[in-house]
């Protein structure tokens, strides 16, 4: 989670939410990405999608059961389902997302038993520092 | 949705599920796609994400409120996901599809008013050359 926050604090310093993910097997970072949006004017560059494309890139397949994703902000709809299509075995979270979270607060997509896959789930893991960067980017959009 | 079902018979040529994606403002094609999952090893390569990524590089703009997805089959939860991350305007889908489907099979994400932008819907429509694809890439599978 370390490294998901380092790549939200990269996305903070272009002006982007701040949300970082990584994907692991075996110990290893596979694929990393930070929410970049803005920069890229795409609206499915999520943190988690980026990190996804990166780790299949990597591996040379598109099957991840073998994979953990850490990400440092609760998934939306779109990302909480690119999990689901690409067979995360595990997901661990940071700060929760009350108004558009998938994973446990508005949806809970990951185990809904009417998807074909079913995703392991942590949430709230160092959860005060992931909050504090998306924190730290609404004062500063307030502030302009 | 003729130029949508022609690339879901390229995806029907390549060995991918045929669906196929076209993204349409002021009556022009700024986008397309097909599902190419299996030749990418991309999990995210749904038509429909390839479909919107295209559109938004064509316009340099992640806001797609003027836009027409015109898609061979009913999105998946990712794909409606994105559908709403992307702001599109109006969905017109061919083929429903009943297990997974994500608008109105099993979740009707475009018109969940917990999300933070509604897409005009238009399901069925030339449904039976949309269909006829996918029952052609499913009996060449169970003949293998």
């Amino acid at each position: 989670m370390g490294e998901a926050l380092a790549l939200a604090r990269e996305a903070l310093d272009l002006g982007e939410v701040p949300v970082g993910a990584v994907v692991v097997v075996d110990g290893g970072v596979v694929g990393e990405g930070f929410n970049r949006r803005e920069v890229d004017q795409d609206p499915l560059a999520h943190a988690e999608l980026v990190a996804i494309r990166a780790a299949c890139a990597t591996l040379g397949r598109w099957r991840l059961d073998d994979a953990t994703l850490y990400c440092t902000l609760e998934p939306c709809v779109m990302c909480a389902g690119a999990l689901v299509q690409a067979r995360v075995g595990r997901l661990v979270f940071g700060a929760t997302d009350p108004k558009y979270g998938a994973v446990g607060s508005q949806f809970d997509l990951p185990r809904d038993p009417r998807l074909n896959h079913r995703v392991a789930v942590s949430g709230g893991i160092e959860a005060t520092p992931c909050r504090s960067l998306l924190d730290e980017f609404f004062a500063n959009l307030r502030a302009k």
